[in-house]
């Protein structure tokens, strides 16, 4: 997508530099656009763990490069190999623990290079593995904007011209994949086609991914949005101010339970209340079939409390980091949680939109069944 | 309550400069204390409009104080009086529209003092009504502590020694009123009488009087508190870590509507979806018996989206105003909502708790049903 009028996505190999790999810092947005390069594998694990890059299948696609940058600097003794790729995966994986798209770009890079013998050959195949993660990831949000376009759509006719207003919750943008968006790409979908859309975009505490990277990404590719704080979605569905609600997911289970940001949940439960439609933006990649209970079954990251009791914000040409509990206050920080699926109106997904229900998903993705 | 051990009130009348009255100014709450003066009318609607003092009793009294004030300032010339006067009650009631408290303090006010016709017995009569209005305020939050502590003793059994946890919104501590609070106050009581309790603060986004004020003042008395941000809430009911919610109440209707704080619907839709009791605690003067329908009736305080796009804090000893979105984000700023009586398990007054419902209602307060 666009930032300042040209171009981007949010992960690339560095030209002429390989296995360095570039990523836009987003800790820094929206008050500065930096480019970081990732060297080695301990710059992409810290990459993943201390948020220069988020977002499902940003954290997939960057775990991946991550390995082919770690196999690129391989120890040329072949017997120490296989316990230092192990290491190397083990690294990358407890990064973060909810979104299971690290799971997927892990598991799909080392089924690929394993039974390769000859490292050059390994390395081709290694980077080959991460870019066609990464190329899917942008095919799939693409053909998810497809789908997604299609409920909008709708509503738009019935909305005769007046701006069909989206809620989304945290950034699931094109900064949070490597391209397009998981629950924006409906609203880009939308906006390319000339439909009026209006975005309400949830703040997201603690980390403000809402009001940080959402609203700058809508800002940027001119579609118009508003920042309201995580409390007023409920004020808002209850007016008729919201006609669909949007999100995307770190973890859907093959019964349709969907972890998301923490909050999902309460908006969900609003949406329901005012028969708001709830849809939930994924790719395959984002599936966990082998669990059903969502609420029992998907790890809840804990991040430091320190994101609560802290705001991290732009004053006088600095990113400054100010307190707003007391000196001593104690605070918690759950960083997702589950949306049981008989909240959820329907999974958008590339190969189409369906229920959040076993049923559902196994008739789009057989393989789930499996 | 206690503040460095010594005890305080949120208002009085500044000791031996009458009709100087002294409030604490929260906006600079939990990182300074600072007591100001409110000497003329301006002051008042200021301090009031400006949120130097919020939470609708502190707001009621408040404004009682404030049109004693006025009288104290009034012109000598008896002709002018009357204008003078509904200017003044004019200028308090349109400092915040949606605590009823404001206008049940300002009619009382005026109904004690518009019958009489000379002005040392006006005035004398305003101060007296003034303080009658705070010394009231003090004794319901007194009251409501004892009804509501019976509901934690009894979730107190169940658990064994366990802590009781209790989850609130907003502050509607003893800063929100004169003394004890609302919501807080059987959390004090329970305190008080050896229950072992813990608090769950919503940081209550855009002003943040949850990480601000309520953690503060439970702190300050020695309660265990845990702040969380307002998304996390739901999640925490789902796994059982929530066993009551308490909240206050800006204005409550005749069938028992509740607007309060924006977002305390959402902790309303949780609880119930999770069968964690929800209750509102709230002294009758912050009853509207003259409506009904709280979703339609209800006026809703638009603030100022700034308090959406910047954020206060705290850093090396200054409070600072930071931006947390892009430069030329649009922002809303709808500051409270309305929780549907249905949502809400009970109401705790100082008459005693019952049910959100025009029967419930009118059973403890007769006069309401007139």
């Amino acid at each position: 997508m666009q930032i300042n009028g040209k171009h981007y996505r949010t992960i690339w190999v560095k030209e002429g530099a390989e296995p360095t790999v570039q990523v836009i810092d987003q800790r820094k947005l929206p008050h500065a656009f930096v480019i970081e390069d990732l060297n080695t594998i301990d710059d992409f694990a810290r990459a993943i763990r201390e948020m220069h890059v988020r977002g499902a299948p940003l954290i997939g696609a960057t775990a991946a490069y991550g390995l082919y940058n770690a196999l690129y600097h391989a120890p040329a003794d072949k017997r120490r190999l296989g316990k230092y790729m192990r290491d190397a995966v083990e690294l990358l994986q407890n990064t973060r623990p909810t979104a299971i798209n690290l799971n997927y770009a892990l598991n799909r890079m080392m089924n690929a290079i394993e039974p390769v013998e000859e490292m050059e050959k390994m390395l081709q195949l290694a980077l080959q593995t991460a870019n066609t993660i990464a190329e899917e990831s942008i095919e799939h949000c693409r053909a998810i904007g497809e789908h997604g376009l299609e409920i909008i759509q709708k509503i738009s006719k019935k909305k005769k011209g007046e701006p069909v207003n989206i809620l989304t919750h945290c950034n699931a943008g094109w900064l949070a994949c490597i391209d397009h968006g998981t629950a924006t790409a409906p609203i880009y979908a939308a906006h390319t086609a000339g439909i009026p859309v209006h975005v309400w975009v949830d703040e997201t505490r603690p980390r403000n991914q809402g009001a940080n990277l959402t609203a700058y990404e809508l800002l940027q590719q001119g579609v118009p949005n508003t920042v309201i704080t995580d409390n007023a979605g409920g004020h808002l569905m209850q007016h008729g101010m919201v006609d669909l609600v949007i999100v995307g997911s770190d973890r859907t289970t093959l019964r349709g339970d969907v972890a998301n940001k923490i909050g999902t949940y309460l908006k969900a439960l609003a949406a329901r209340d005012n028969r708001v439609p709830f849809y939930v933006a994924l790719p395959s990649s984002s599936f966990d079939w082998s669990i059903n209970d969502g609420l029992k079954e998907i790890p809840i990251e804990q991040r430091n409390p320190d994101e609560v009791r802290y705001v991290h914000g732009w004053f006088n040409g600095k990113i400054y980091k100010v307190l707003i509990t007391p000196q001593d206050s104690q605070a918690a920080n759950y960083s997702f949680d589950v949306t049981p699926a008989h909240l959820v109106s329907g999974l958008i997904t590339e190969r189409g939109i369906c229920k959040a229900s076993r049923r559902g998903i196994v008739k789009l993705f057989p393989e789930a069944g499996k």
